[in-house]
Order: structure tokens, then C-alpha cells, then sequence
């Protein structure tokens, strides 16, 4: 169960214009479940994507890296659960070069105009013939008003689809921004996330498409974590079709694009949360934000420290205010110097920690009322810095055990 | 139920010239059971240690390493359970004065021959009266044949006792080597590790010590990880006292020093071993062996990377091998310019991966078969040198989440 996260109403999802979405059952892994999805768009589409830094990306991850660098026309991309193809050498990348080819014909375009995506199991060979064979399902699917049903298609271990819609208007014309993404194991993306795609019909121009999807990734997908594992397989991917009736925004001092980056960042935080909201276990949701620092990297380092101590994590999961785990994991952060004796933080309003012991105000009871909430923010105050850092993150609890001790069973 | 490792035959453990071990039962955080023991040392015994990098380090802690700043000569040392006396602030560190001084009066020496040690629960006040009224008894219980109850009474979520002995013959003179540890969970010593002890009545000169205490933690306690939380406590300490009949050790060159290091570090080794086999919720031991890498810190980072990993360690809980998540671990491992087309592992004798994909010889029954063991070997080849690191570490089960969920409770 979500941490106050539902499956979207399909209604709240709007379509983009020059978006077709085209799901289908093709038996890649287990039968009698979507696990292929096609999304076709507009000719004049462009895309600007983000991937994972794992030395072990996925072929699809290598070719989509490949495409874009050939200017970012983008006609369709292919998503395929199930099968992960990654840590499959030479025949992998093979698979997915015949994905693309395919797929390609099918659309009539050029072969580099299509990005091909994979999750799931890592290391077993993908199943390419199933996937060419579903191909045509997806083509015969086709409609702009399926991104609910996309967003479950994609899904491996998530137990809820994740979508998001914002709609915006700049210089009286009506702007779509419509997302989906996967993932809730596995999951520190660096760069991106484990699948997510956002699209919208704002014309942008293709470097500027570039910067802002780093830009939006980095208050986003960057920004959370489940278990520490940054996945083979991450992949962010913004797709302008350039449907709307604007002149291309094409830097970053045009006034247009704050507005338009507001609203890609407020899908992509809510698709971004609703991973952790979701992640493999979870019960809590649980928003650490580090301040006081030198700068960015030591926030962020401590941020993460405390977001992968195990015993942090079970201390949430059982409702224990066990504060001196968090204390422990900010003394952890590789800060080499920092003075525990101006360090102070806060669960929600409680302040637990002051000059680097406990807060004469704390009482048990009160820290105890907190951690029995399903969202949890964590406060730290390093006391030597205006810097901050927020990630977020989830609790660790038996069902994450469980899931992953079954996984593939 | 540790992974092959039992409490040893009192019998076994060799008493120690120069030592003598007290532990009582002061009530510390539960009646009944032994949580305050001292140690007392002869006259001219020398003692070295190594501590967290932990910056919230606990006040025994820091006094620690201001005690023995003063030259390491070493009358007692002093370690209470129940309370890490951790996170306390400077009251922290007047209770761990206090105690220094109350045993320095009992035994007749000056407060900086008395080391300190604290293990439990963090940033709760130690209470300092039951620990100075628990003193007496210690005293009163000394005796050299105790280390087996030692081992017990430092304990807390340990669920078997952790000592080790040896005896060896340098110049026709019997040696003894006989250390305690504990420790289970918030393991990942950085240089020490959550509380080991080792004695020798070996001579050995003050600097010289201080490097063979270094060189052993670096070989034993520093290769260890259950859960990749740096303790704030960790202390290790190598004591000599000088008892046996041999001329001192004065450095490195000399004939004596390699045998003595040598049975220094399989008893250190034996310790550090026993603590991740009795590590919380653990089921299997395993060793994983990084080497063909450019240096030991790239190879000690991916082995690191690997031994952290709750994926991998969920998929070792449930003996399934799920392979990939190895793989994806090797790939988070920090070295930027991994070609994984050169990277190979193996679990014990099974070739998994070569080429960076799928062994062409690897059948999953063979995976299956090792990953049932509760020892295994997972060994990775870079592929681009000769550097090598090795840790030991153990799998992550449900009693691990239900063992740090209840602590406290």
C-alpha cells in the first residue's frame, strides 16, 4: 500500500496534444498482463533524456544515450517490462538495435528517432522475439487517451500506476504537461529515475530541452531514494512535441520558462515521490532535509546517510524514536570536520537534538507522536553554513524482506 | 543462531599474564545480567587502539584517545552495556571522567591509565551512579581464568559470546594472545571495531604497538561489515604487558614482530569474523573478493558496494541467484571508467559472468547450489589490474528488521 499515494483518475490525466499511447499484453515474462507499451508522437517532436551513471547500464540504456546524441528527433520510444536487458554483453544491445529497427518500420521513420527502454529482471537474455511480435498490438492501440492504462503497463514491482497532469497557460494559449514513471526497488536514481517520461506539446528548442530536463531531474527523480541501489536501468526522458501554438522557447531568459519549468518540476516531484510513496515495503514517507552546511555536496551526502542507515530505517518502520541512530548516521556523512557540538535537529516540530546532545525540551512522548505519523519530515541543522539538501525517502520494513527475498519466485 | 561460530570452551581461552578479568551485573538498563566488566593489567603494560571516524563519537571515546595520547601505559579498562554513553554532549563526557577517576582510586594509578568503553543505546544520559556503585564488584570478581564471561558481559544484541586465544613460541618463550569483541548490528568499523579486545604478554615498545594495533584492525575488524553503519563507539585495543620473559620488540625488522603480528591477526581476524557471523538476523556468511582492479581503494569500494547492497543481501537471505543485482552493485562501485565487457565473477567455483554478461558455462542449478551454502565466495575480476580487496559480510533476512525494529523495546 502507497504512503498517500492512489491510482490516478484515467479523467485527471490529460492527453498531449501529438502524444499516442499504445499498451499491450505480450507475454515477455509472465502471460495475461501489460508489459509493452509503444508511445508514438508528432512529427517535429524533440526529446532530451537523462540516464543512469551505473558502469553496468542496460543496452537500451547505451542506445538511447546513442539516439539523442543525434540531435533528439524523437518519433516513438518502446517500453518493455518484464526483462531488464541489461548485464546481457553484445547480444543485448543487438536486441535492442532490432527493437528500434522494428519499430522504426512500423512508424515509417529513421531507426535513431526511436528510443527503446527495459525493466525488470537483470541479466537474463530479453525475450526478442515476444517483443517483436507485440509490436503491432501496441501500433493497433494507439490513442492519446491512455495514460493511465500506460502508466500500469509499465509497472514491475510498483503496486499502484504513477501518472501526473498539469495543465498551464503562458501568452493566453493552453500548455499540457502529462508524465508517467515506474519503479520502487532499486531506486537512488543519479540523473534519473527507473522509467520516467514526461511530455508536453511547449515548443522548446532542442539544447534548451537539454538543460531543462537536467534541471527538472536534479528536484526530482535526483532527490529520492529507496534502498541506495542506483538501478542498470534509469532513464528520464522529456518529450516536447511542439504541438502549441507558441513561438519555440528557446533559452532560459525567456519569461515562459519559469513557468513551464515549475510545472515540468511539479510532475516530476509528484511522479518522483509517488516511487518512494510506493517504494518496495514502505509505510512511511519521510522528507530529510540537511541545512546549515558548507555547501550542496556535504548536505547532501548526511541527507543520504541518514536516508540508507538500515537502523534508521527500521527505527521509522517500528515507530521508535531511536533518535541516536540519526545521530549516528549524520556523525557517518564524511563531513571530516564537523563540530557535533552545533549540530541540532528536528523530527517535524520537535527539536530532538541541540548542541550535539539532547534537546533539554525533548520529551520521549512527543518524538514518539511523530514517528507514529505516515510522513515524517527530518530537520538537521549542521550549524556552520547557509547550504541545504532535501532527498526523500521511506522506511525499511519486512515487507521489503519479502519482496525482495521473492522477487523472481 | 550465528553462521558457524559457537561460544568458545572456556577452557580454550588461554589466561594471560598480566591480566586479570572482573565483570558483575550493575543494573545498568536491565537487572540480572553481567553488563560492567574491568580489566586490570600489571604494572608496565603497554596499550594501543584504534577508534570510529565516526564525528559523533561517543565520550569514552574521545577520552579514549586522550588517555592514551599521555604514552599508552594501561592499569584497567572499563566497559559498560545498556548505554553507548554516545550523543550525550559534554554530561557525556564528565560521566566518562568520572568513571576514569572512581577506578583509577580503586586500583591505585592516575586516571589516564584507565580507558573507558560504552556500548548500547545512544543519546540517552549513562547512568553514571550505577556504574561507579557496580565498580567495587568488579574489582572484587577480578581473576585471570574469566574471559569467557568477559566476552558475555560486554555483549547486547549478540546473541553468542566472541573470544579467541592463541598460544605461540617466539625464542623458545610460550606466548599468549587471548581477546574478546562484540558486536552485531551498526557494524561497519571505520579503523576499529564496536569493542574488541585482545591481550598479549609479549614486550612490545609503545610506537611499534601502536602500528601492529593499525596493522591488525586494518586486516580483521576494518574488513568486516554487517549493515554499513559506522558505530559511534567503535574501539579496538591491543594490550601488552610485557609479562613474558622475552627482551621488547622495539620495531618492525625484527625476526619476532612478523610471527607475533601473524597470531595478533588470526585472533583479531577470528573476532571480526564471529561478529558478522552472529550479525543481526544473519543466515550466511560471505566473503566477497574484489581483485584485477587499478588499486585496493577502487577494489575495496566495489566489494563495499556489493556487501551493502540490501538487494544482494536479500537475494543471499533467500538463496536465490538473482545474480543481476551483483552486477548493478559492481556497475555503483564508484569506478568511473569500468569497462564492464572485462569484469567476471564467480560465486565459489561457479563462472556467473564473463565478458560482462552471462557465462556461456553458467547454469542457474550451479548458482542455485552455491547460494544455498551458509559460506560463500563471491569473487569479481576487473579486468584491469592487480590490486585486490576482500570483506566479510552476511546476508539480510527478516530478523534483521525485526531484531532493530523491537531494539529498545
Amino acid at each position: 500500500m502507497p504512503v498517500n499515494f492512489a491510482a490516478p483518475d484515467p479523467a485527471s490525466l490529460f492527453a498531449v496534444p501529438g502524444v499516442e499511447l499504445g499498451p499491450a499484453q505480450a507475454g515477455i515474462r509472465k502471460a495475461g498482463r501489460y508489459d509493452l507499451l509503444v508511445l508514438r508522437f508528432a512529427r517535429g517532436s524533440l526529446a532530451a533524456g537523462v540516464f543512469t551513471q551505473n558502469r553496468f547500464c542496460a543496452a537500451p540504456v547505451l542506445l538511447c544515450r546513442e539516439h539523442l546524441a543525434a540531435g533528439g528527433a524523437l518519433r516513438a520510444l518502446v517500453v518493455n517490462t518484464g526483462n531488464a536487458n541489461a548485464g546481457t554483453g553484445e547480444p543485448g544491445l543487438a536486441h535492442a538495435r532490432q527493437t528500434c529497427a522494428e519499430l522504426a518500420r512500423l512508424v515509417g521513420c529513421a531507426p535513431q528517432e526511436v528510443l527503446p527502454f527495459s525493466t525488470g529482471v537483470i541479466m537474463e537474455p530479453l525475450p526478442i522475439d515476444r517483443v517483436l511480435a507485440g509490436l503491432p498490438a501496441c501500433l493497433a492501440a494507439l490513442a492519446p487517451n491512455q495514460w493511465a492504462l500506460a502508466a500500469q503497463c509499465i509497472m514491475t514491482t510498483d503496486t499502484v500506476p504513477k501518472a501526473a497532469s498539469r495543465r498551464i497557460e503562458i501568452d493566453g494559449v493552453a500548455l499540457t504537461i502529462t508524465g508517467i514513471a515506474k519503479g520502487a526497488g532499486m531506486i537512488q536514481p543519479n540523473m534519473a529515475t527507473m522509467l520516467g517520461f514526461i511530455a508536453t506539446d511547449a515548443p522548446v528548442a532542442p539544447a534548451l530541452l537539454q538543460t531543462m530536463t537536467r534541471e527538472v531531474a536534479a528536484t526530482s527523480f535526483n532527490r529520492i531514494t529507496v534502498d541506495g541501489d542506483t538501478s542498470t536501468n534509469d532513464s528520464f526522458v522529456i518529450v516536447a512535441t511542439g504541438q502549441a501554438r507558441l513561438a519555440p522557447i528557446v533559452n532560459a531568459a525567456d519569461g515562459r520558462y519559469a513557468p513551464l519549468l515549475q510545472a515540468l518540476t511539479e510532475v516530476a516531484q509528484t511522479l518522483a515521490q509517488a516511487i518512494v510513496r510506493d517504494g518496495e515495503g514502505a509505510t512511511k514517507f519521510i522528507t530529510i532535509t540537511v541545512g546549515g552546511g558548507r555547501d550542496f555536496a556535504e548536505c547532501d551526502r548526511i541527507a543520504r546517510q541518514i536516508a540508507h542507515s538500515p537502523l534508521v530505517k527500521t527505527a521509522f518502520f517500528a515507530s521508535d524514536p531511536n533518535l541516536g541512530r540519526i545521530v549516528c548516521a549524520i556523525g557517518n556523512g564524511g563531513a571530516a570536520d564537523l563540530d557535533p557540538n552545533r549540530v541540532s535537529f528536528w523530527l517535524d516540530d520537535v527539536r530532538v537534538v541541540e548542541r550535539g546532545g539532547r534537546a533539554a525540551s525533548y520529551r520521549e512522548e512527543d518524538g514518539a507522536r511523530v514517528m507514529r505519523q505516515p510522513e515524517i519530515t527530518v530537520r538537521v541543522d549542521l550549524g556552520r553554513g547557509t547550504a541545504s539538501a532535501t532527498v526523500w525517502t521511506c522506511d525499511f520494513s519486512h515487507d521489503y524482506v519479502s519482496i525482495n527475498a521473492d522477487y523472481r519466485s
